[in-house]
């Protein structure tokens, strides 16, 4: 494990790391489903849901999204994947209300104490792909306390490009080395090791529902592996 | 009064609102005076800093200032002002140390329990020309738990421009009158509620120093004019 003294603040990536949209999404389009008697696989419309989202935002300017943050890409994309399902019950009402499903996710049950207890140790930012008002709004449920929401809709670009880290690095008034990215995804941590910061891994195994094989393992270079983030909280002596 | 039942948010005003920053930079600049062994009038040095600041701030293209926030414009200021004075006994490490004095003001004695009963009931977020690293050393000693930190440091320009308070709203995902301005500076309240943000006035007489006749009187378009953060929640229902 290397030196990690200088680090003083955590970077957070929220979906999937700390709140469980696979759940929180599928449970709730499948309770507007009911109401609306419109049957689906709300499992499978979750995941494409994600991907498509995912493969919209990710690397995007963010000048070039719709209404610049991630409602505007998951209003788009809910559109495209209710079109490809076949299912076109759900008028623009339901479809405002279905993309703030978005903005009640849960944490995962580990995640509000573990990030009590580093909040007492460290600076405790997000830093996330997620719109400011969804992090308002899940984190308010939760509750986390950030010391700061930094979200991509404030910066010119999204994850993985390589100045998200650099410019949010330069918002808390950081070097690189003195943050640590926690992230459930490797390739955010390694985009975020690239530009000189330190690297938190959560396992998530269940990020994508139940029974799904993990896809994400982590670099042998990440400086903290951790099952939850109580046992992140233990390891960094939080 | 208007009716305020549209309100979600709360978008505050830090320095001098929430923040005694005359006590806390004049108390600093005396203790390190007094290290250095040099005399001054600090509280007359306080005022001219803070003058300099504003005037360099308030206004200006976040790209045309120094680091690109108040850190910077402190730093460049407080070179002007100590010249000003004919003080050139700090060198630059002092100086760095001096510009981070702005990171540990403390409270006004109502504000961090005022603030924590509004939080039960409203969306709180700043809306600051401070940067966000200032805000967040502040706020972890207040303790202030803020729902957003949004700062002119992440938006295109600082206040007065009107661009910062529709630019803040947008952030927030709210109509402006869905929002609160809340700042002890008429002509912040007066620039929100141009752009269309409901006002709260709180009194701080004191802000400029004991004996200080109060320059700030609100508007009579304010919504809710309050002594001080606990009687400002009392009369939001909080």
């Amino acid at each position: 494990m290397s030196d990690l003294s200088a680090v003083k603040a955590l970077a957070f990536d929220v979906g999937g790391t700390v709140v469980d949209w696979h759940e929180g999404i599928s449970s709730q389009l499948a309770g507007i489903g009911k109401h609306k008697g419109i049957e689906a696989d709300w499992v499978a419309l979750t995941k494409a849901w994600r991907i498509a989202s995912l493969q919209r935002a990710l690397g995007a300017r963010t000048a070039d999204l719709p209404r610049g943050n991630i409602d505007g890409v998951h209003r788009e994309m809910l559109d495209k994947v209710l079109d490809e399902a076949g299912i076109d019950g759900f008028d623009d009402t339901d479809r405002e209300a279905m993309t703030l499903f978005w903005h009640r996710l849960d944490p995962w049950p580990d995640a509000a104490a573990g990030h009590a207890r580093l909040r007492k140790k460290f600076t405790v930012a997000t830093l996330t792909i997620l719109s400011i008002s969804l992090i308002v709004d899940v984190s308010r449920r939760a509750p986390f306390h950030w010391d700061a929401v930094i979200s991509c809709e404030m910066l010119e670009a999204y994850k993985l490009d390589p100045s998200v880290y650099r410019h949010g690095a330069r918002l808390l008034a950081l070097e690189p080395h003195q943050i640590m990215m926690v992230a459930a995804h490797d390739m955010d941590l390694a985009a975020a090791r690239k530009e000189g910061m330190r690297t938190g891994f959560i396992h998530r195994p269940r990020e994508w529902g139940e029974g799904t094989t993990p896809v994400q393992s982590p670099d042998p270079a990440t400086d903290i592996v951790a099952d939850d983030l109580n046992d992140f909280a233990g390891k960094l002596g939080a």
